[in-house]
């Protein structure tokens, strides 16, 4: 199991490298953790980020517990699902509008939630969506520093090590997570400074190409993705209004932006399992035609992958293009690790659903229909589903019609 | 490690035989737990309460949790101890206030704030006391159905069995704790209505007495404790305004009222270690003249309590005194808990310091003034020690000067 210096380290890069955390600011930590499934390691770590931050000048710690089981049984269990501690939501939102930051730190089960009805889910979420939805909204749209940060549970290491020990798969998922967030390099600071400089210089080359679309080629992939005027490459550091970076989640691998919802066409096969909400999708190909989906095939799981593109007429939209070299610190682990953070990050990726307004340039002031016009997309849905390896390539197509090479293999084909 | 069966019975002896909760109430559960030390059964405990409430008809359960390791740091290390999330206490009252009811869940290590200085432990209550103050006053008067109770973790388990190894303790203080608490007898419901049934008839039968004063004897102690007129017994079942019953805390074997403050003579011997803010006093004794503590003798900790003494002018005076058979489910472990729940249940005690108004009939509505006057006493201090033990006498003496056998040799001696 992790030492003591191990967790002091992540914390730090959690703290320092990714919160950018400030003297004089509130913390409110967010452990969404399953407690019976975590081990005092997990624990250590939400008190040594407590310590270091009263260390480094915050003016309150708060700690806001959010066990999945706990929230489980009342899904399953009570008479009525609306009821809502709103004191508490606006509490935390009232600190957040006062300059607190957040790091939420999450450890579930991925099958947590697997006995709760969708119809009981559902109904719960949208009686407390009137209370969240504001926290959400200052969080997607960088109101406050925020940090997503993961630790093992026994659920979640058995899911992903299912042939080891519990304790050998804790352990090993310990250590991945280390070796993928850096803390194992010899000065975690420098290199994730090293690393969102780069995304940065990425973000910047084909910020600057504004290419006119994307060519994706690989083993029943051949998929040319429109861009919108004015798009915007993101991916590492997330700024405030006033500038001031953070990075909003560990580990981040990707840069990601915008594709034109109405610029979409061929076939396009997954390249890694796709596994939410319980279910899992594998062997899956969807075809566009203008930017919808219109065909859809599946090793298994095609009927939930239907489901979830019928959520509202948007989903079989494209919402985000997002490209991750296979060499990233996830995909060298060459694991599914059930989560879609650790996920996202080990390959090349789209999203059906909703798009960033910020990845287009004016679009955090757009609403949706100007957004929509502009080549956004607006849903209820936001899937991501890897499409990247070893053997993609992907070129950048100009205004004029020529190609220039973006990937190669799988790797970055510029410098 | 118990089982999910014997932590059922322990839930059900908290929610139906305690806290008697009622379909369509909301349930606040507050985990005061060293969240680093605790075990996974801890937090089945905490989830079998959640699920039985559901299906008990609770509105919603809410787990506000409470980390002393977490509330350390920030007394260590914060730059300032002027903030608090005054939004949660405030919701917290609105909920009582509209019908929720609180148990309290305690697993800390009694030397867990052990490194805080008693200046900035003050200066952090001073400040929060605004916004904890009315959550206690609802508490001690009966406005809402709250219940304490235990649950081991490692530092406390290691503290009261130190030979022990860890797992052996944990496993050992589990045990106490279901025997102490009936969870061990085949109708542990049948076993609690049965114990609270005795209390309440020891009650009435002590306040049908009036006693004009109690006599204790023992080795080292003869002491004539004088009782105010209208004093009444309590223990056992407590109120709400509108009668409806519930137990506040368990284990409860004691039944207890308030001494006259200016009406206590004589010396009295600690019979068990007294352990309080991680010291530890030893072998003490107490004179008494009119109320007042007037010397102070121990083999350990005399300076301890000494201060204890002088937190303010009233601390000098006694403020309850609470009978405990020498057969109780706790005094029967021969153990010393460290905390003050469990050790205050094992023996006949004391406390110096404030007195509850509840104990003086109509002392309720009484000012601060009239209370004083009539033989109660108000301080910041309250503070139980005990002095029962197999080889103590306590005779009941009559307005008229006679006296009548309470206790022979630590037991009851009437029926």
């Amino acid at each position: 199991m992790p030492t003591r210096v191990m967790l002091e380290k992540y914390a730090d890069v959690i703290l320092r490298v990714c919160l950018r955390f400030e003297r004089g600011q509130r913390l409110i930590i967010m452990p969404y953790l399953t407690m019976e499934e975590a081990q005092p390691e997990a624990f250590m770590l939400i008190q040594i980020i407590t310590e270091q931050a009263y260390k480094a000048g915050a003016r309150y710690v708060h700690i806001q517990w959010h066990d999945q089981q706990i929230e489980g049984l009342r899904l399953l269990h009570a008479d009525t699902l609306e009821d809502w501690p709103a004191w508490e939501s606006e509490g935390i939102l009232s600190w957040y509008d006062e300059g607190a930051a957040r790091i939420a730190i999450a450890g579930q089960n991925p099958d947590g939630l697997s006995r709760v009805s969708p119809e009981r889910f559902g109904q719960a979420q949208r009686y407390s969506a009137q209370f969240t939805t504001p926290l959400l909204e200052r969080i997607t749209s960088d109101a406050l520093k925020w940090t997503l940060a993961n630790v093992p549970v026994r659920g979640w290491a058995r899911r992903v090590y299912p042939d080891l020990s519990e304790a050998e798969a804790l352990e090993k998922l310990w250590d991945a997570i280390f070796e993928i967030c850096r803390v194992t390099a010899a000065d975690p600071l420098a290199a994730w400074e090293d690393h969102v400089a780069e995304l940065g210089r990425r973000n910047s080359y084909m910020t600057r190409k504004q290419y006119a679309a994307l060519h994706y080629t690989a083993p029943g992939t051949d998929l040319t993705i429109g861009l919108p005027k004015g798009h915007l490459w993101l991916g590492g550091f997330a700024r405030l209004s006033d500038g001031r970076p953070y990075i909003g989640n560990i580990p981040i691998e990707e840069i990601f932006t915008v594709p034109h919802r109405e610029q979409v066409n061929g076939v396009v096969s997954f390249s890694l399992p796709l596994a939410a909400e319980g279910n899992i999708v594998e062997g899956a190909t969807l075809r566009f035609e203008a930017g919808r989906v219109v065909e859809v095939t599946a090793r298994t799981g095609r009927e939930t992958l239907e489901r979830w593109l019928a959520v509202d007429d948007n989903a079989r939209y494209l919402g985000e293009l997002a490209l991750v070299p296979n060499s990233s610190s996830v995909a060298r682990m060459r694991t599914l690790f059930y989560d879609g953070l650790y996920d996202e990050n080990a390959a090349s990726h789209l999203a059906i659903g909703t798009a960033y307004k910020n990845c287009l340039s004016g679009g955090a002031q757009m609403t949706d229909a100007a957004f929509l016009a502009a080549g956004g997309n607006i849903s209820a849905q936001h899937l991501d589903f890897m499409v990247g390896s070893g053997q993609m390539n992907i070129d950048g197509i100009l205004e004029d019609g020529s190609a220039e090479p973006v990937m190669r293999a799988g790797e970055w084909a510029f410098a």
